[in-house]
């Protein structure tokens, strides 16, 4: 039977400030990319999130990102690779805290925002996300695009890198994501959302822009939650997956 | 034969600012309070020193603060009690990543600043430090001063609280310290300071202002790292402890 | 004519994190207490709100607070006056630049959560902000409540202390404010709401729990813009002293 | 007779921090670039900065920088235009503040770090600091280096663009300054640094590393206060223009 994994972005809020809806992602998602306290995220609602995923058998990973709350981590900073090695150490630290404390760990690591971006093209930033998880914990796997410079950096160096797809974005016929600017960057239509991450779970390939069929070998499938109509658009994949007989779970293995 | 820790605050730098003479001080303590980022401590810091310590075979605590850069963790703020167990676990995570990266373990927690007085005479306070060591690990010993309600408070509830003394500050007759805003609150000879350390060790006594002996139980002396001579003051206690036959060597056990 | 200046707190929010309806309330409240950077409010959103109230003529106040961005200036903080005095000038500096690109100037003061409540108490706090308003521009009113320490240090150093009343809160004989861990802490009825605030603008006196008529010589009201059905609570209250014939305008004056 | 301007920046610590020797400093310079709290500065250190210098007669400058305190503004950040004209705009209020708790006004503004590098090459931040001047005070002068895009861009728009020299660094043919990295990026000799800083005094020229002159259109000269042997070599500067009857007064003017 065939499975894949949903992941999305929560405890994005920080203090008094809340962002997206976790409680209703929770329900849906099999992978929570928890935010770490750098570019969102505080204590508290990292300890709250850890335990109502934990509850829900919601797998964890670090969503790790520039030290930015001003700019939630959206914007590119040129870091100092061991600088940056050691942002991401800690921020995976603190979070395991959370997960021991709710009788789990973290099970993988994402990087947030600019520091996706720039990992994806860029060797040197890559390396340090690489240089994070080897320090921490080489069996941690990392969630990136397939193709990008960090799903290539990590794989060289021994760590499993595992490939995410985009629920809501047109694809570039080269495989990248079509540019936030352009019109055709994100996809509307929940059924055409549907019937594209079906087509990424089952045949591993999705329609780019042009009408052109790209691979795709995604194990996980990223949902957005901090936009209108995000919980509705994530219920409905949810749903349509169900439908096709496919199985939502996290691609994570259970700590034993 | 008797043996004592010596402790000392160690990685209190942020950024491209430094305090005090980590290098020198990692040379003569056997337990190293790591600042973990919240009124102290960047994540290369905490990188450099935990490997330094590790390298010396330094016990590395958790120096858990206040989230107070600005003050340095030295002035109270009314956390709920929630918050502030949550910012110390965090900080325990987050050090705990670099120990993971040494090839070591956070080793106990000992509370900073305003935080350590706090929880010296508030339950609430004292408790938040108690749960979240509990959260983390209750193997943790938290280094405290004897007869101060967070050492009361983690022995009740199970943990392992270690008493520590202070090299050269001057003890009231009932056991607490004397106000840095008195003329007495520092001892400035370091003949005296040496006789003083090694009375507490030998004898698990110190002699008050007023010229009592008050009982002084504990197994580590808190040496400063910040203030003028304190590396001397430093070298001079490790020698007078030598020369007196006494063992310098952590309170906590090496990790199997 | 009576009349009466409506107060809100604005620009809440901090980069991603939106808090309040800024641009509903802009449109009701004469006086915009604009948060500073320190527990809310990022300069971006600081210029966006200070242009936004130039526009429609609404005078703006700097609304400074602890630094604290976590708690939300919500948790005391036991600050050294003279470090209080220089976070709160920094504050009042910064939103002055904003009021400046807009044409405007910085009309008032009013402190924010923790330090409003501690410095109506503690003269401590309350001569840092006076010393603050001082050192800046002794002709800048300080908004406050009628009673408080900070109104009474503010008069008697020759600063203008303006009373300001609360839409919806409940108030203990004594001219205090019901704790919010009562149930009578609010006031949830909008007809009562209106009828209170007309009669602090007309007879300078308010109804407290407990039946008795205290003075309430305000000539501002606070309404709050981050609880649900504040806009509308808001709105009920400008219709309410409209239909009463009491003019809502700015308790300041307009820059010449 | 020859004048110059002597500038360095001050204020650089924060909270328990330390860096540079202000006060030396301060009986050197003419003109001082304060740090005001995005890269280094906290409000208490530019109060006592701003009282120190005016009491000296030294004018003050505000040197804006990104909002990085753990990179110390030397990380370049991809801002947004308008985030980074704000983040401006907000630094020279909040210094405002303190110059007029010491009876004067900013008089011109300097980027540090990152900022003022980027700046130099890239019209988007050079314009982002250019609007955040005219917002706030089309009379400030901006202080940077000679054939920068910031000077060119601020004088385009009819600020006050002024050039300044650096005493200690090597300049390339081109009139750029050799890159740190390379091995004679910096001058160490005093009596070359002293000969260097009147040639540009007086010639408005430097020798580059290569031997040939080039063009140095300077009103101000940078010195390096955070460097081992910086205050030393700041008073041979300031000897030596003295002995060349080159006289050492701020390229501003005084508040009338």
């Amino acid at each position: 039977m065939t499975s894949i994994d949903l992941n999305a972005d929560l405890g994005e809020g920080f203090g008094a400030w809340r962002l997206g809806d976790d409680d209703a992602l929770l329900d849906i998602v099999t992978s929570a990319n928890v935010a770490c306290g750098f570019h969102a995220g505080d204590p508290s609602t990292m300890h709250r999130v850890c335990r109502a995923a934990t509850d829900r058998g919601v797998a964890i990973g670090a969503q790790v990102g520039y030290r930015d709350l001003a700019g939630f981590g959206r914007r590119r900073i040129d870091y100092e690779p061991g600088e940056l090695r050691d942002d991401v150490l800690y921020q995976i630290g603190a979070l395991e805290a959370f997960c021991r404390a709710a009788g789990d760990r973290v099970r993988y690591v994402k990087p947030h925002g600019a520091l996706y971006n720039t990992a994806a093209v860029e060797p040197g930033q890559a390396d340090a996300v690489v240089a994070a998880i080897i320090a921490y914990d080489r069996e941690l796997p990392v969630l990136c695009q397939p193709g990008s410079v960090l799903h290539e950096r990590a794989a060289a160096a021994g760590l499993t890198a595992v490939g995410e797809g985009f629920a809501d974005r047109g694809y570039l016929p080269d495989g990248r994501l079509v540019p936030r600017s352009r019109p055709d960057a994100l996809v509307h239509d929940p059924d055409a959302v549907v019937e594209r991450v079906t087509r990424m779970a089952v045949d591993g390939e999705v329609v780019a822009v042009d009408g052109s069929v790209v691979p795709s070998p995604v194990r996980s499938i990223c949902l957005h939650g901090d936009t209108p109509g995000a919980v509705e658009l994530a219920r409905a994949v949810w749903s349509g997956l169900r439908a096709a007989s496919i199985q939502v779970r996290p691609f994570t293995r259970p700590i034993p």
